[in-house]
């Protein structure tokens, strides 16, 4: 029901741009149309054509019986050794009267571009992310979902650190217990000791815990398409006064951010903006307070937007043009990263709603040894 | 090591093709050259700029600590809020005296196309994917380990299949046993039990195993970096005549594709080929035999090479032009599917040596009942 509601609002802005079509390619939008999630993320292995008042879906034998069974409202045009994909577009494009048409320039590739355009010469760029940022209340209770998981897992997880164990043991554990209930990792659990913490996308590896060290862990489950995204930092055994002011400060840094964020929500307009909170400036109350304890800058953005991808729009970035609403969910992470000592993050997702900022993700983020 | 003689290769391919400098997007390419894994493969989180000389990593903070330790013999460039992509570019194509410049058209998006052409006006296609067709003996033997645990896990999985498991449960099993050894799944395992193995590639659901089923697995590991793929399909309690029949005719089309490649290999010239075997003959060797048995055709392409990605070059298909040449490894997977009865499809790897093909998977695959 849902991606019948989307579909019918993507037509209407097919129609409102003056296109004939759009052709969808990014992986993740195709889910987001159709529910449906078996092609491959990294492969192209389908095509959505779009008009306001039909679509197609392309794809070749491997998903013909699945696309037929699961995607009806959509017809299937097979690709195949004898139908080309450039031939079928040709086809449709004729029998259609399509003659311009809209691409996602930042998903499909200059070689797809030189074909497509060989097809039809009037290609004009299609941002359907607009689409995805704000989520329906049905999104927002799938993401929920699955930070309860992640709640749950790490809740879990906790029980399973000991000395010596390495974070690939640690990773499995974690990792196994989100399978084991029937769902996935929404992207590869970092799990970093020590000095590894320093890397804020660590390669989770052989080391062993030891006392001292910093624990950091970032993970996320998929729910029904829909991710989410926590990072907890803690000390095993006894913490220095630095890894606990370290950890203070990106706490604090966060509070930070939560508290512009509420301050400047739509209703209580910015100046200069209108209505909603600029994501660059909730990024600057974290990135500031951080700086000013008198520690590095974050090495990353502060937060990205979430949903049936980990990172999606709006992202909270020193140069983000973004505007925060209502219905956006989100992630705050900052973290303060020393390479000789180690680093902490602490990251939460929040979603914009009437009444407020919710924090979606549970667990306890007060500086706490192991 | 070997990541340094590859990288020598390109840069004399660079110098021999007259570029300046290449530009390497693509995420597989990057772990080819640099033998570091830790970026996404479906975001763009690093870009390398190779020239004849020279060689440049650009990438974000989160990675910096990583790169420097990882891949020391690339000089790291920054990205960073103040510091973005483009303006890095920039300053290199200027101090190195870039005119010219190769970027990987199959994969650079079209407004990451637009950027570069920003910065500078003469691209050129540069196909990168020749360089990894081939094997060494190193890759060779990484993705034969790859395939030995994967027959590991086959053997294993037997002896968990039973009546009323669930298609997710033994996927469950199957992955669990590889990670717990510390490797992974190169791709998402394909469980299909009964009329889902009619989807080439079902997404395994919750569908519980009757007597009779077909229980089709399809899956592969992942040894440092290098993956390696298989399909077996079993009869579940009593085979029907119709199952053992598709059962032998999929297995004698992958026999008549392996006696084709082995009777027209390089040294036994082709004629009108001069050396080597075209990849498309021997798919049609296969799918030719699938449809004089009275069989619909194979609904995708023979087989794919494999590597550090699970499908690459070359492909065995209709409409392939490629010729396969000793060091290729491929995978050979014929299949029947008809939609009510469910499917087959039996697959193995092969290498290309100098005495004739090899298979890299051992698993049995004579019909047999489970």
């Amino acid at each position: 029901m849902i991606s019948t509601d989307r579909l019918q609002k993507l037509q209407n802005e097919i129609a409102s741009q003056n296109l004939d079509a759009a052709l969808i390619s990014n992986p993740p939008n195709i889910i987001y149309l159709t529910n449906y999630s078996g092609f491959s993320s990294e492969e192209r292995e389908a095509f959505l054509l779009i008009t306001p008042k039909q679509q197609y879906i392309l794809t070749d034998g491997r998903y013909s019986q699945a696309v037929k069974k699961l995607i009806p409202n959509f017809e299937l045009i097979e690709i195949s050794g004898k139908s080309k994909f450039k031939d079928l577009l040709k086809i449709l494009v004729a029998k259609l009267k399509i003659y311009k048409l809209g691409i996602e320039e930042e998903d499909l590739k200059v070689d797809e571009y030189r074909l497509v355009k060989k097809v039809i010469k009037n290609l004009q760029d299609f941002k359907f992310h607009q689409h995805r940022r704000v989520k329906t209340p049905e999104e927002i209770k799938l993401i929920e979902k699955a930070c309860q998981i992640g709640d749950k897992a790490f809740e879990l997880i906790l029980t399973k650190i000991k000395k010596d164990i390495s974070e690939k043991e640690l990773m499995f554990h974690l990792e196994n217990f989100i399978r084991e209930q029937g769902f996935e990792p929404s992207f590869k659990t970092i799990v970093a000791f020590a000095e590894n913490s320093a890397v804020p996308h660590h390669q989770t590896g052989d080391k062993k815990l030891k006392s001292g060290d910093f624990v950091l862990l970032d993970f996320g489950v998929k729910f029904k398409n829909y991710c989410s995204d926590m990072t907890r930092t803690r000390v095993f055994g006894k913490p220095s006064q630095k890894q606990k002011r370290i950890h203070e400060v990106v706490l604090d840094s966060q509070k930070k951010a939560i508290t512009f964020l509420q301050n400047h929500l739509p209703g209580r307009p910015t100046p200069g903006v209108g209505v909603g909170v600029l994501a660059k400036d909730v990024d600057k109350a974290a990135r500031d307070y951080i700086l000013g304890q008198g520690f590095p800058s974050i090495p990353h953005s502060l937060g990205h937007g979430i949903g049936i991808e980990v990172h999606e729009h709006p992202y909270l970035s020193m140069n983000s043009k973004e505007i925060l609403e209502e219905g956006m969910v989100f992630s705050i992470e900052p973290g303060i990263y020393l390479p000789e000592l180690g680093g902490v993050r602490i990251e939460d997702l929040f979603v914009i709603e009437k009444g407020g900022v919710r924090q979606l993700t549970k667990s306890n983020k007060e500086f706490a040894q192991l």
